[in-house]
């Protein structure tokens, strides 16, 4: 059995089916390029739609690009019954789309030809073998995508067997088994494909939804049993509960069953992938996701954490940096001093967790996330937090005071914040206008800042995402602010808590410029710290 | 084989290890409480620690709750070597939490053993087998947890399958084994199962985590191989990447395999419950969870939309309802007029597809899509803006203008928002202060609204959500607010979105308020709109 598996992104097509996903042309063709540089076989670009030019225009544009290791493929369905395959119009599209590849699907499921296509059984064969053949007489590769199969092998094996031969017949290059409705288990799976693969002469494909869990799982069975190409969506993006996650099969592949599909070094870049396809599509990144989420190499309880620093391999099923994720100690309630000199590293090392400013850092960190504070996710804050406590920090303004103002009358909106601080036994008063309050309050306060610290210009928010975290009492509940920032060179997250926005804001704005003038040595100089906060704890 | 499988819930330890997720002793009670409800047969209270009186105070607490199903379990080590069982602190606070049943988890892996137990192998086979003999000499009902048992497995298979026999000798009542690491693939597991279960004597379980993404399918396979009690937690919190997922496992098992875990009925609560649950773990209830998430039945696609109408199986693994959950069609891009008409079927029944004013709406809607609003997760404000469409809304008060003032001094904060409306010919203009300026908002809209339509004196927020979807420009970035609001009896969303935050929460505000007097019948009689609509479409 051959080592390589293929890896087929559907990200595009599946993926934009997504509740709450939907892509730009600009979007998917920075996808196509950074799924191309992760070393993955296929990409499926869309269903290019006879009446829709603008999906045809994405594959004008993917013609033209320069692609390393990738193909793209365009997906549609078998011919109508009506027309024989040249006066076809869904044929013709693809055809048009001028990719090497065409991914066609058929019907495998008796109630779906009789339902949705309206036709015979018989019927149905011929229109999936002479599509294919059609599509395979116009010079392209063809992969077979054999919708609904598993319910329709339940429905009758033979049938569903026949629509593979026909599409084998028409000259496919390979048949994809698709679990659709996601409804197939494991064991049944697994027994099913062990009947089909002795019934075709080529190599098959799985292509798995998530609608019981096991997309994943089925995937990896599939490969196991000797399929040679994974459909799947990076992130698991897809209709209703999404397809099988390319970011979970991908590694396991690789890392544990000893194939090759984008390689050891293209594998480091999977986490930064999976990031930058959540941001792309503009969701949330799963943190709890296998391998490429924040929390999969995090460890929280104290217990753990002991073990771990002991032998890692102990909690820890596959070393992070395979996947380009790291180990993470998490700051909480469980936490022990332990955590949190493990934390402290890099500014001093050997830092014992019994003293006693370890101890009092940890009481203040335990307080404030009694207050909803969470450092988990705000590395830089904890990071000024723990200089304050251990004197190796020193502000770099003081406020007197703000004020944000936002009125709306039938004109329009108009936003103005005022800012009042102190740097260096000078007042700066400023003012500016703004998007919102919170622009403007950044406005205002780097008008000022900026003046001083030149290193400010550099940096811009980069994300800005606001929790309620006691729903219960509506817009009064308490707001916890996290702030991404980034200089272009490195990002830093900060956090503000308060039952106001503004005020939270604030705080995670400071936060964030005072981490930022930390780190490039100006309020306290990286290096210099250690006699400092070595004498602060003696 | 026996039909029946005990679900055993780890929510309240394992799920509580989860990044994020903590819980005070009300939620543990709250959680147990709807536990027993949903009729769950074992619940994990906790690891009761010999420091922590707290710990102790939920057993105590528990102990004195009235249990339909359920049996509450303290969870715990085997001894440490050094000690005998009768002088071992740990197991003798597990029998002062004086629960029926005892889980003690004991090492499988000849690693563990010697890194972190710092033990022999032998030495722990014998305390393996006499902490459980302790714990049973007791009285109690002791389940064992074989940690780390696959890894171990691997790692020493006689060795592993010993550490059972122990605690079996010892009087356990189940061996269950935990793929701790969670790194262990599916058809790997089912042959350890496979021989595993030849050699012991009594029932064994199953305990996953999700560290490669099949943790469910791992827990399915066991219990197709016998296992009869599946240990998890619902929604899958737990370390890293969670726990193996009950939400998913225990309809699966219902439905499609035929066991009797919890029972049909019960089944009807799991999407109920598993909303309670993230709202209790203040955390994002995730839409695409299978079964149970909010996506897990939604319909984006056009084709699929018109095929679902046509035949619901012919897209869906299960009957949404089975699990309470049910059937949605999402507006997108790729909406087409059926869905609008599907979704306006209460106010018109056979509304055409084709009507110019079901056109227009669409238009208007994907306008406002791409300008950022999502109708998905605001159903209420697509009913303002449907009825707006159809002629059967009017607004109940013209805004003339509003004005928040937010200013932060050395002596505190001090918010004002100040609203002047006009309602029925008269002008009404109020202040209010508030802890955020959209709480100030809230209170100034109502102080004016109240007085003509006291209906809006019950209607409170739930949750404020507020998302920025183009994180590129920080600040100035745009923000969507959805607002969910309650009068008691039902709860709705509406969604407002704009670069300034104030603004966006009022129009979602807005709607709010507009949607709970449209349902009342006081700005739009519900039964009086048919005549009135038709005739707008005429």
């Amino acid at each position: 059995m051959s080592n390589r598996v293929q890896i087929y992104d559907s990200t595009l097509r599946d993926g934009a089916q997504a509740e709450g996903i939907s892509f730009s042309l600009d979007d998917k063709l920075m996808i196509v390029e950074r799924l191309d540089d992760l070393g993955v076989h296929y990409i499926e670009g869309g269903w290019p739609n006879p009446t829709n030019p603008k999906d045809l225009e994405f594959f004008l544009r993917a013609r033209d690009m320069d692609f390393q290791n990738a193909k793209v493929t365009a997906f549609g369905s078998t011919r109508k019954a009506s027309n024989p395959p040249e006066a076809d119009a869904i044929l013709n599209t693809l055809l048009q789309a001028g990719t090497e590849v065409v991914t066609l699907f058929g019907k495998s499921w008796g109630h779906h030809v009789t339902h949705v296509l309206r036709t015979t059984p018989e019927e149905n064969l011929q229109l999936i073998q002479d599509s294919v053949a059609y599509i395979r007489a116009n010079g392209r590769e063809v992969i077979y995508d054999a919708e609904h199969f598993f319910d329709g092998y339940k429905a009758d094996a033979e049938y569903a067997v026949n629509t593979l031969l026909a599409a084998q017949k028409g000259g496919a290059g390979i048949l994809v088994l698709c679990d659709t409705n996601g409804g197939t288990l494991p064991l049944e799976l697994h027994d099913i494909i062990a009947h089909v693969r002795e019934r075709i002469a080529i190599p098959f494909g799985i292509h798995t939804h998530n609608d019981t869990g096991v997309g994943v799982a089925n995937s990896i069975i599939a490969v196991e049993m000797g399929a040679t190409q994974v459909q799947g969506t990076f992130n698991g993006y897809g209709e209703r509960c999404g397809n099988a996650n390319l970011c979970s099969i991908v590694p396991s592949l690789e890392l544990k069953l000893g194939k090759h599909c984008i390689g050891p070094e293209n594998l480091q870049k999977l986490m930064d992938f999976s990031r930058f396809l959540s941001e792309t599509a503009n969701v949330f990144h799963d943190h709890r996701q296998p391998y490429v989420g924040e929390s999969a190499f995090a460890h929280k309880g104290g217990v753990h954490i002991d073990a771990m620093v002991k032998q890692p391999a102990t909690y820890e099923h596959c070393a992070p940096q395979r996947v380009g994720n790291e180990r993470r100690f998490l700051l909480s309630e469980q936490s022990g001093g332990a955590t949190i000199a493990a934390k402290l590293e890099h500014l001093l090392p050997d830092l014992d967790k019994r003293h006693p400013t370890v101890q009092r850092l940890l009481r203040q960190i335990k307080q404030l996330e009694h207050e909803g504070y969470v450092f988990e996710g705000a590395e830089a804050s904890f990071e000024v937090l723990a200089r304050k406590a251990l004197g190796t920090y020193h502000d770099p303004f003081r406020l007197i005071g703000f004020r944000t103002i936002n009125r709306k009358t039938a004109q329009g909106t108009e936003v103005e914040a005022i800012v009042k601080i102190e740097v260096e036994g000078r007042v700066y008063h400023t003012v500016a206008e703004g998007d919102g309050p919170v622009n403007a309050l950044d406005a205002a306060l780097r008008q000022a800042l900026e003046t001083v610290y030149p290193a400010l210009k550099k940096v811009h928010l980069t994300d800005y995402k606001v929790r309620v975290f006691s729903g219960h009492d509506g817009t009064a509940a308490r707001v916890r602010v996290l702030i991404e920032s980034s200089d272009g060179k490195r990002a830093w997250n900060t956090v503000g808590v308060s039952e106001n926005i503004i005020e939270a804001s604030w705080t995670a704005l400071v936060d964030s410029f005072s981490y930022k003038l930390l780190k490039d040595g100006i309020i306290a100089a990286e290096k210099a710290d250690r006699p400092k906060a070595e004498k602060a704890l003696a």
